[in-house]
């Protein structure tokens, strides 16, 4: 069950001909809507000029008919999906952010999290910059386009820009002539290039968004790489590329990406089999079925019933109806309305010794409800594995991983988490088998698979922000306001 | 991919202490929204007062906190969800039908279809009866209301009714003091009993929505039972009972129903996957993976698989943020863009020889891109088997299967349709199979799992509807106006 | 300041040829929208067939581009705009009612109200006839169609219904091939026909909406009058014409009617007008300046300035852009909002002595509101003067004027009123007077201005509702609810 | 008839304690509504935490009590109306414009229009500053935030940025601790100052805000001069008082504002009155009747009859139900269709000589129509007078007179014009005239009603915009982007 949320989603689309660019961008979104639920956008750029529009909801509340063809025809787009945790919700913070600069217009779409916003943010303030919205791609979208007053093209500013920002990001930058791709140097969040039969090229934080639009994966965006694409064809600056060892985010494969995505060379079904076969090989138990909580962890399901042997079973089934609007049901409800959202498969389940294989625990009370439905529905054993490691420290790279406070993991044993949740055993996959889940099929590949494991161990691959510059952000009652009512 | 859709779902609940039924009705139908996502309502009855809404929509579109408060507490409810062929879409069709009659309220919901709608119309119409909609649920209703005034009781009306109504329904019926139950003699459509910890007692289409309300699963109306509640406690009337053979809708366990769901005693999931190893004895076939269409041919997938001994894979995925408002790609981008709703995993497929497994086929367009994109996936093979029979013949009991001229069973040879979709092999159910897949647990019930068979092989349980006479419905240019106007 | 509410405005439109008549329909409602603000609905009747949509909420909000489109094009059309009292408000309740009986689809559309609704439905219902809505509409929908069965043509069974149904109704009526326009006896509600350059013939409440369309007025329908148009031409039916004396409704002119219409050959401007002259010789006083109340009182307030030579003011001013989803202030900061709505133009008033002109008072709590922000805005004395008598008992014919209980005039004499509202002075219009304000301008009418006046009298030109049957229609608990709760 | 358009209304509240400040800046703007129907937005601070919230839609539409209540309780607040030109509507036009900048939060409301606007922004995008909007009131944002760099508060802020911004304005400034207003050296907006029994100050562009909020008028806001209030008090900043002319819009008396305002000491009311004197003055004529066209022509329509003696009379009268989404009769139907929005009243037109009073011709075609509808109705003579000079200039100010070319009186003489619009005689207010229609009831004003009269006779009072630098704003095919194109 996902507990965990990514914070976006990028697409972009470069056409050789002037053609209906707004609707390739919303099925291309369409697809990444896994990515983020809160807000879409896009931004179409017909010979230079920008059509946009931007707002809170799904892809398809958003954009009805009548609003994709007012955006119009176009060589160019590029487009968004958001996530936010609660309370962040705003229309402000919806992406594409379009802005005019000196040399014109520029759109931006930005996937990660920056770990230095504070101090960039504290900097441009300084130099009389003004804020609308309390995102960090309104931040990048000011360098940018201040270090496009003194460079001589925007992939240079793009280039000089990558110099300030730290953290993680995968951006799609629009200007009137260029599209342009820039991964961060570690790789932390995904992109890829594709292309289609007419000659589009396509960037998108995940393969399933090129299928979506007729397009062939090409190849992953190298960490650091910065790809442009224009009348000149497409062209790739390499300056930021290799200074670091990749720090790819492992969640991509475990629940983030859709599972008929390949990120970085390797299948996401295929990383998330593996997952289940090594929690098979760590954790081995007696039982009679194998069953996956929906959606991510039927694949690790079928992974470990393969290497075990024990029979996959359809146990669980999620409503699939469940949409923005649904009421859930209140606190003195929920007890008893357990089976809303998620039911059991009695026939599946009723007499057996169950492996349950879910992606994650965090705060526990998921799991605990889950466990508790399915020894309802008869289980006789409910034998608890986890595809991921234990949650031990908060991201700073765009996910909503909860603070270290809520974290079950922080605050209790293995043994204790399964008392606690209910379950028979519990066992969850190694740091060092969730780093060898992803293979690639083939092995030339500039970047090895080296991953970003700081949730788990706490070694962060960049320096984290600093200690409460998050509330800057976050309205507080500021000084000057006490001050004023203090001094009559 | 469902191809072919049920007509409704009904739900109903009587609560001993007055409360917040509504509410426990919504997740009802949330449940059953698999049943019909074109229109929901409510009606609750606050001691004989009838509060109801109802639109069209999903249920969480149409019901928001604001609107289900406003139905206020009650001491029952009863809900239906809609699905209607394209055009017959109107807001006056949607249920429950509430009426004010000589004595009182009534509000009814309906699951079925009637045969001698036409001939029941035309009757009520000749007594001056008038019809603000095209539903038999609003004839059903002027039946019961016209019995009732020769009736002793609700439930009398209703048994007396049911001498006069032809084919298929599931009813659920609420008077001022009591809820009613009744199915078709047949019972040809579902219709089960549940009851909660506070002693309300719950009707529904099928057991999933008992679950989503937490009552537990008491039994299945009988064919031809009516069910009454009131502060009385619960009894049955069995006048209509055992007077004909059961002929249950086989499609139910095929793909109408719910997975979690039991049916007239049988597991939804266990006849799903013994329709998975009836393939697999009566097409076998050599391959190195199974892989079933999402979402109903997953459990005949396992089935297959387990049977057959060839790997279970998970080959294809659904895009679950289709919406209502979702904009389908228009015909001259169709091609391109087939894996906007379903996309493949290559990684499943690639160099594999691929049994696909599928609830049906109907005109075979759809059959035809699903083995197109699993090939362009890489499969070495494409080996199609249908967890169904052929479809030969029109249903007139309360789902939407084309009409003659557009299913390609009628028109080819398996081999054919197996050329048309491009699929190596190809294998249907047969009828007898598809009569055995469902098996109850226990085996002391009142009636045998017999089918109607008719979509199969043109053997209708009950008389047809006359030629033509759903033309009267739907409206066309009738005699008076064209004798008006050529008058002149 | 309307305090008081018309029940209805209908609309009708029969074309020579195939036409866009919903969208003059649209335009006609649009031009009697101050007459029903909650409901609007249009059927289109295209070569026999109905497509019709209705809901709540003004003409412009019900109706967009695309909804009047979908109503395609067509010979006729009718519709409504429905006001309802507070609580009445349902989507069930909204007009046309579009039927299908043994003959046909019927439409109908009705601005009035019947004194023998609940005889009429409890004789339907003796029949078995059901009814969905509380409206009378319905009940003269059944009645008509029911005529239907046994007379050789739809006028004639209208002609029928006339015989059985009692109290105030102009009605609509379409059948596949004709429409039809029927007014009651009295003439209770207006009712008037058009004809457009092109040969279309239009039925409206109020010949405003014949300017809509660009029709010129034909002539008023006489009071019991049938009218007929089909592709024969239109005819007359006078079966039940001056068989009793017209009782036309005087509120018409003092303020339900748009001062640009004419009513039974009268100007509602003129009448106005003349009510002013009344006013000023039924009350005359010294002053500075006569203030109209927007918007009906301003008509008044020139032709009382005529009379008497004071000057005539702009002294009030109305927000016009108070909408449905407009905020009212809550009760405790009323006090001090009164100006939110009606503010007045201090210079026009300051210093003066004011003759306020408003049509009426009910509760009296506008009527103080409105003086004190007129004493605020400087006015030395304010003499109030009502363009109608004292509202002393009910209206049954489709008027919402407020029960006995809550008139001020029915408790308190007039120097006790002009008390409580804070007024110098106050002057109601004269019966008589009230009763002369209409003038036509030709003398060769087939009925005289005879008016109703049960309001100030108590002389009800028909037999009146029995005592307490409009709780019937209602929802009350019924005595089955209570008897089945109390038996066990 | 309405044909130029104001551009916005500001409102400003600050109140000694915690209230529900968002609800009477509702009302505020609620009042303000005709200044401006596009878009609207209120901003509360609450101890300094900025809520807001702003979208295109009328203030009832954008507000309802949900995001009312989302706003929270607050020590102030400040709120816009806005209006722009066809093609400009844009969500992200929306004000108040809210932003962080490095001393904190800050919202500005802006009604007017700068000047220097191209040379500004170009100047802050030299800097590196990007642009969301294409509005002035980002500019000056970041101009005021900059200045606040090198500022002791921010109302020293507003102080210098005064230099830099030229135009006309008047701004409504919010910051964590203080609310201010400032107003144009010329004073070419209007904007006044309230207090409310509990000593909340109030700023709103006209009085008719102060009113609705219960609010005494203080006094107007001298040109140049900045207002501060905070927990210290209410304070005066005169540094860019009296440095040059008053240039007060004429036509905020003329039209602009609501006839219940006072602005500048003088009643709206009086003035229109004073202009219908003055064309009586001016144009003489015989006639019957004097008819304004409403809403701004009723109070001209007054003086004239009032100074001539020829009766006043209510002849025209507009819809009142006219929204947003209200259906415009296509250019087909429109010839038949004039009278939807504004119909005449027969009775007072038919056979006489009609004086016509409107606020302005600008293209002349509504003119047209409206002399052909009442000639329709009867008129035997036209007498059409106009209480403003001919329109013979662009307005750089903040209203949208049309472009040169679409101006009826650049092309032709008054004969000329009569004659298209089809009057017998034509008359307009003579610029010397339309200079004295103001008066103010007391004579120690620190500033004289001195106007600007650019678009009468072409002096305008400031430097002009660059030519063509608007089309920096609208989006053109850049350079940039023709370049890229060509090279290959």
């Amino acid at each position: 069950m996902h507990e965990i949320n990514e914070e976006c989603g990028v697409f972009g689309i470069w056409a050789p001909v002037r053609g209906d660019v707004a609707r390739l961008t919303y099925y291309g979104l369409f697809a990444l809507q896994h990515r983020g639920q809160e807000a879409a956008g896009i931004c179409v750029n017909d010979e230079g000029i920008f059509n946009y529009y931007k707002d809170l909801g799904l892809v398809h509340e958003v954009f009805d008919n009548a609003r994709l063809d007012s955006l119009g025809r176009g060589n160019m787009a590029i487009g968004h999906v958001r996530y936010s945790t609660s309370g962040g919700s705003n229309r402000i913070n919806a992406q594409p952010v379009v802005v005019r600069h000196i040399k014109g217009n520029m759109a931006l779409a930005h996937n990660g999290n920056l770990v230095n916003s504070y101090e960039l943010r504290r900097e441009l303030e300084n130099e009389g910059c003004i804020f609308q919205s309390t995102t960090d791609t309104e931040a990048i979208s000011y360098i940018v386009t201040r270090e496009r007053l003194h460079s001589d093209s925007m992939e240079d500013a793009v280039c000089s820009a990558m110099n300030k920002i730290k953290g993680s990001y995968s951006l799609v930058v629009m200007s009137p002539s260029k599209l342009i791709a820039a991964r961060d140097p570690r790789g932390m969040r995904p992109l890829c290039i594709g292309k289609n039969e007419n000659g589009s090229i396509v960037f998108a934080s995940e393969s399933c968004a090129l299928d979506a639009v007729g397009a062939k994966f090409v190849r992953d965006v190298l960490p650091g790489e910065i790809v442009v694409v224009d009348m000149n064809g497409m062209r790739s600056i390499k300056t930021h590329c290799g200074k670091c060892d990749p720090a790819l985010c492992v969640f991509e494969y475990i629940y983030f990406a859709r599972n008929d995505s390949f990120i970085d060379g390797a299948s996401v079904h295929e990383a998330r089999m593996r997952a289940g076969e090594f929690l098979w090989k760590e954790h081995p138990v007696e039982a009679d079925v194998v069953i996956g909580v929906p959606d991510s962890g039927l694949d690790a399901a079928l992974g470990f019933s393969r290497a075990s042997g024990i029979p996959f079973e359809l146990g669980l089934v999620k409503n699939k109806y469940i949409g923005r609007t649904f009421i859930s049901p209140g606190q003195a409800e929920r007890e008893n309305l357990v089976r809303i959202k998620l039911n059991t498969i009695e026939s599946a389940i009723k007499g057996r010794r169950v492996v349950l294989i879910d992606d994650s625990i965090v705060r526990g009370t998921t799991s605990e409800r889950i466990v508790k439905v399915v020894k309802e529905a008869g289980a006789k054993e409910v034998h608890m594995r986890i595809s991921a490691p234990p949650f031990l420290n908060p991201c700073y790279y765009g996910t909503d991983i909860d603070s270290k406070e809520n974290l079950i993991a922080v605050h209790h044993t293995i043994d204790e988490i399964a008392d606690i949740i209910g379950a028979d055993t519990l066992g969850y996959l190694s740091v060092d088998a969730a780093k060898q889940i992803a293979k690639r099929a083939a092995v030339d590949f500039e970047y090895p698979l080296h991953y970003c494991s700081a949730c788990f161990d706490g070694k962060y691959p960049t320096e984290v922000p600093l200690e409460g510059s998050k509330d800057r952000f976050e309205q507080k009652i500021p000084a000057e306001w006490k001050e004023a009512h203090t001094k009559k």
